[in-house]
């Protein structure tokens, strides 16, 4: 058996052999945590190799994701499916060890990381995503759900303001089974970072109604130990453990400096910091007794069927929950889904109420909330704006997690990056709620989701200068062709109720991807749809009011801008031309249909076209054509009645006629 | 004279009647801060109504902007050019008194809020640009620039992100003459804040190394003066003041509630209010003694004076650091500017070195740096990757403000926003960097400078695939069109050092919007260009490369690319066609252009266009219209090396090739 600092050299020769071979890529932070994850993966973690889904697995996530070939290392000395060919392959194309560790590459990875701070506000989500199954699932002497969340991160996480937004929000929630490691080194890219980073961090921490345990040695092994126990002990705080440690920990010149960070040390200081560390291996070379020291393929055998027992122990005594989990874990819908959404699609359709599609959207969800427990909804401090609180909510707090909605906050990034930590965990379709324009703040979140194809649903409501009397910093403009450009994500702008059921139906089906619901504040007429027009809208694009003879014109447009065009197509019709409308409500589900039904929807002939919709007008000339006209904004919005602004800013039904009589 | 309650009491009954008439907005936290910015402004803050742009003036900021009948009541009370009349077209199309507090729309309005936790951002770059210009320019006996900046902020602020990277740079820059006024009302939108934000914050401002004075009474004036007091006396350390108070105070019915945060009071509630109040007066009436306890017009003008016979005495003894102060805050640029900038392309051009963009860039800011002082740089934690830090910068630390270089850590968000507030303050044009990717988590800044029309320039690099092998976390894909949808934003991409430093000028002299540049890790082939070429690159697109006939086919490219389209033209040449290449690195500049202009360089008889752009390639359909051809990407990249992506991903000279012959 060897030492554990033998074992923990191990992280650091593969890691400096794999940014070396690169090329390219961060030795520092993994030789400078090699000893805390040494600890914390052969004595605490609890989880399998063989099964990287065991479901009560403990999550592991490295925020200062740039570290990847700390996480590459322990996947492949713990016995994962990662070889030591794939850590040959670190950085190169189509390989499992990309720069930073990706989501669904190599096993083992729980989510993305290298966007800061990201990494710990997913590791909230996993922590609550434990606590609220626990609450929801788990019975008298039948922990079926019961597992921690580590998480390492660094300074760079500390300093990006998401780590204050979700380290306050998981304190208020008591998410006592999150244990983070601060890897306080004191180096970040631009040198020492007492020139710009000098907060008391535990102080700070514990302000958030944490436990912290401070001044831990993170190259002492026992010290290492003693803390987690400690962060063990306390069930009700999460806990910060705050390690000193040396950055390139071994690199006998490079060690402590920002010269290890992003950099490959260089043959020469390979060899002489394998020399200072005692390790007399060659490139990418581990002997049998450290991987012997490291695998935990047996015991996490041992303790995955452990937990089967006890969970077909549960099943027995509570069959209905232990079949609920078990499709809440699988992502499946429940049985009775199809016939739940499309009776409610119907009753949308005959009712034909006028209402704002953001309260169409609560009303979708009086619905489907009362027949998806797996919902996990909240808002970011607008429940009453974004009509996100349904029939069948129940707020979440530190006390009781036995709910389905959380109260996020302010905080519109931290709510976006734990509900990626949500999805990610598996049990729950989280949705989430603020104005569309505060999508901005949390932008990179909903990149991560669409990056990682989690299915998600953002509520974005208050989508144009229809929103009104808030002015321009409320008014989004440019914020939906955004979303629209993001891959993976599909974005929807429902003209009603029914096309808002339609649009969350969409969302919660999805299972390769995020989905962004973007909803009006005010209310919105509803539109005749035949049967075969109702499932159509599934299409993402659609004849919604055709000519009687081949069209000439085609108006297409979205959410509150449908009826201007319905209404701009009959004075057309009344001047004797043959118009189409074409609602749009999401672009990319349109574009992702065949050939065949695109040309019956924008018939190629005809190149008179004109787009319709409050937003930026850019957008659309991929669907008009340099001979097409776009009805829209150009510039940021004005503070004044919703009725005003549409007609200041010239989004009329009229204009979209003159528009169409132009061409 | 009347009491300070009496005084207070008119802010709470402009605030109702204001919101009461616009039937839209948030009277709770003006009735709720009244007794707070009755201290803060009758007894502290120097101003001169008659002069809202007076240098030296104290900065007031309200962070919670929402507010803002709060701040419009405070301005015309106590003598700025705001009538009753404006107060009564609150939240109306054209009137002064927008919504939220729009900079530009009524004087005094030092920048925009609402978007929350931007304003004490903001106020952290005001006060940082007091300390730097005071550490530049002040001289024993001539403390020219002196004052501070006062914020108000709310439960919103505190909870959001950026409130933890600003506050944090704040007290690591020393920045004493910052006061921030903490409305600890215990009531957001989802209620009573205790469900989601139970930080202690007084200990979490500690933390940051603020001073912090807990436990005031925010109706207690006595109290907030002695706050205020205690914090002028602390020069070293950035104060909070903890207030405790009742939103929409004075209100028997809703007092305390949400209810009163977002909605109309209604008649019969401010009839009540006004009753529990002892405000007898009519709508919008407010009597001649109030006016008279408000009115700042006389002790305003006598402060300007006293400054102004101060600076007169500086100028005779510091002629030139007085003219320099003056131009910087009248924000001229210096008299040899069009000299060096004119110089320094002419050099570029002839020179033709093959360097990366964000090398360039660092080459450009070796030039203008030593010319233009008031560029006050600085990067989010990687000015050795932005290249950011040039040979005239000098870092800034909380000891020594004498410099023009901000370690602002890996803070973009709060970077961005402090840099609106430096750019506001006067005497400097801010330029802050970090991957472009990353912009995200600044974007609502980003946008924030383009809304208020400020001059700042962002530096952007690592722009695409180009970057490599940190993946697909860390490659921009749909980030630029974003940036080129923002009204006011320029956005630059060049393709080599010339075009950079074509981009930087133009972001150096546009004085009515932000700049961003987009710039490549990579090295990039430099352009010939003739004398006509090097003058029309300023209008943002131009014919770099054209055919000896009429073009039949137009390639349109930016950055990085644009080396691809002159080979791809050179090959296309070979065969036989008639190609024009077109490089377009800022579509504003070029849309902007006049008709014949544009014509000129992209006729409309030519329909067989290609653009090739290494990010989203649904921005370009803008240009190539629903014929033409686009080379770039649909998906997330992959980590790898660069060279290995632009051929997974088909950006490559062949496959513009291919594009243009299938056309």
């Amino acid at each position: 058996m060897q030492s554990r600092k033998d074992l923990a050299n191990a992280i650091r020769a593969l890691s400096m052999d794999g940014v070396q071979k690169a090329n390219s890529g961060h030795p520092g932070a993994p030789m400078g945590m090699a000893d805390i994850a040494e600890v914390l993966w052969n004595d605490f973690l609890n989880h399998n190799p063989s099964n990287p889904d065991w479901f009560n697995r403990d999550r592991f996530v490295l925020s200062n994701g740039h570290g990847s070939m700390l996480i590459y290392s322990l996947l492949h000395l713990s016995g994962y499916d990662l070889s030591l060919d794939d850590l040959k392959q670190f950085r190169q194309l189509h390989s499992r060890t990309a720069g930073h560790p990706e989501y669904g590459y190599a096993p083992g990875i729980e989510t993305t990381t290298g966007p800061l701070g990201q990494g710990i506000a997913n590791a909230v989500g996993f922590a609550a995503a434990e606590k609220i199954l626990a609450a929801n699932f788990n019975k008298p002497d039948f922990d079926v759900v019961d597992h921690y969340t580590y998480c390492f991160l660094g300074d760079g996480c500390m300093m990006e303001g998401i780590s204050h937004e979700v380290c306050s929000l998981a304190g208020t929630l008591k998410l006592g089974k999150l244990v983070a490691f601060y890897d306080d080194n004191g180096i970040s890219i631009d040198g020492e970072v007492e020139g710009w980073f000098t907060d008391d961090t535990p102080a700070r921490f514990r302000a958030y109604g944490w436990q912290v345990i401070e001044n831990v040695d993170g190259h002492d092994p026992e010290a290492v130990a003693a803390a987690i126990k400690l962060a063990q002990r306390d069930s009700e705080k999460p806990t910060l453990i705050c390690c000193k440690t040396v950055i390139g920990f071994g690199s006998p010149n490079k060690a402590g400096s920002h010269d290890c960070h992003g950099a490959p040390l260089g043959a020469d200081e390979i060899k002489a910091s394998k020399e200072a560390l005692g390790w007399k291996y060659g490139d990418f070379e581990v002997p049998a007794d450290i991987y012997s020291g490291w695998n935990a393929l047996d015991a996490g055998a041992e303790k995955e069927t452990a937990w089967n027992a006890l969970f077909e122990a549960y099943a027995a005594q509570y069959p209905a929950e232990a079949a609920e989990l078990k499709r809440r874990a699988a992502g499946d819908l429940p049985a009775n889904w199809e016939q739940v959404s499309t009776e409610m699609l119907a009753k949308f359709n005959a009712e034909a109420n006028k209402v704002a599609s953001r309260k169409a959207s609560q009303n979708v969800l009086d619905v489907i909330g009362a027949e998806l427990p797996e919902l996990l909804g909240g808002s970011a401090d607008l429940a009453p704006s974004n009509l996100t609180f349904h029939k069948s909510s129940k707020s979440i707090t530190g006390e009781d997690a036995a709910g389905n909605y959380l109260h996020y906050g302010v905080r519109e990034f931290g709510m976006s990056a734990i509900m990626n930590g949500l999805a990610l965990h598996g049990g729950f379709i989280p949705y989430g709620a603020t104005f569309l324009v505060f999508m901005e703040y949390a932008r990179n979140a909903l990149r991560m989701a669409a990056l990682m194809k989690k299915r998600l649903v953002h509520v974005y409501t208050h989508d144009s200068i229809g929103l009104g009397e808030d002015g321009p910093t409320h008014q989004p403009v440019e914020q939906v062709a955004n979303m629209r450009n993001t891959p993976n994500l599909d974005t929807w702008r429902p003209c009603d109720e029914f096309e808002t059921g339609v649009a969350w139906k969409s969302g919660v089906e999805k299972t390769d991807g995020p989905t962004a619901l973007v909803l009006s504040r005010q209310g919105l007429a509803p539109m005749a749809r035949s049967a075969e027009q109702q499932a159509a809208a599934a299409k993402g694009g659609y004849v919604l009011v055709d000519s009687d003879s081949a069209p000439e014109i085609i108006l297409i447009a979205t959410g509150s801008e449908v009826e201007l065009a319905v209404n701009a197509a009959a004075t057309l019709k009344e001047q004797g031309k043959a118009v189409r409308v074409v609602s749009m409500p999401c672009t990319s589900v349109f574009d992702a249909q065949d050939a065949a039904y695109k040309e019956s929807v924008l018939p190629a002939a005809v190149t008179k076209r004109v787009a319709v919709e409050a937003l930026h007008v850019d957008f659309w000339w991929k669907y008009v054509g340099l001979g097409g006209k776009v009805v829209g904004m150009t510039t940021y919005g004005e503070s004044a009645p919703a009725g005003d602004l549409f007609k200041h800013f010239n989004i009329t039904a009229e204009a979209v006629v003159e528009a169409a009589t132009s061409l």
